[in-house]
């Protein structure tokens, strides 16, 4: 649903109706330091502050196993964001970008993706570092960053 | 929804209720060349055959400048998935893992994540490599892998 947010110069917009073809549930919240969209940075780093993240029961017993990962992969719904913007302006100078060309939070299905350092997991409490994103955003799903099946690897170089 | 997919043995599943937090709207198809769950890699490979994702309209004019990138990250609805597990027996041996510490396609928002070599656009078909998905998945991101105002980098080592 667009929410009241501008429009920049040449920026499109399309109409869309709204079907839900799949409907999420959030299972988690992601609590930041960054609590206006100005103030994330505009992308997690890996010295990044600690965040944490809750996750909601039923969950619970799922985070069995995920302490042997040090990086995980993180997905989030980016509750602000208007999803009818096919082209964007994200340098306001004028240079315009396909949607699918960009990481803005501004698309058509708004789902955030991280990869981030597992700190800690202490209960339904994860700590961890590497997100960018709004204090309160809903969580949506937590996997280990490959194949479980595949050996204990150290983090990669540059990722 | 869960469907019918039998329980392994250990395997935890929860009652939930199934709210629509956020409604997802497909964006796309993937086609591929696994049309059955068994047939699927465990997890996509770079030198793994070449798949198709083909955009629906109105998102055409959102692929504009995708083509910069040869690596894009590709999210996807794994639509034959229950999601109502919470521990899971992924080798049949017995050996429990939670959700959140396995890649498997069951999970409370069924959403799978791929970083895929992008080896041609035109119009509103993407050929990628790198996916292991079933034929007919449903689109619902692309996303370059990494931010737009980043220098133009080489493929990660062993990504």
């Amino acid at each position: 649903m667009p929410d009241q947010q501008t429009i920049r110069d040449g920026e499109q917009s399309v109409e869309t109706d709204h079907p839900t073809d799949a409907a999420l549930r959030f299972i988690g919240r992601i609590n930041t330091p960054w609590r206006r969209r100005a103030d994330c940075p505009r992308q997690g780093r890996p010295d990044g502050p600690e965040c944490t993240i809750e996750i909601f029961e039923p969950w619970g017993p799922a985070l069995r196993g995920l302490e042997r990962y040090d990086r995980i992969e993180v997905l989030y719904w980016l509750h602000h964001s208007r999803r009818d913007l096919v082209l964007q302006n994200p340098a306001h100078d004028g240079q315009l970008f396909g949607t699918f060309a960009l990481r803005s939070p501004v698309r058509p299905n708004p789902i955030g993706t991280a990869m981030v350092s597992l700190v800690a997991l202490q209960g339904l409490l994860l700590t961890v570092r590497g997100l960018d994103c709004l204090d309160g955003t809903p969580l949506v799903d937590i996997k280990p960053d490959r194949c479980a099946f595949s050996p204990k690897a150290p983090p990669k170089p540059g990722s």
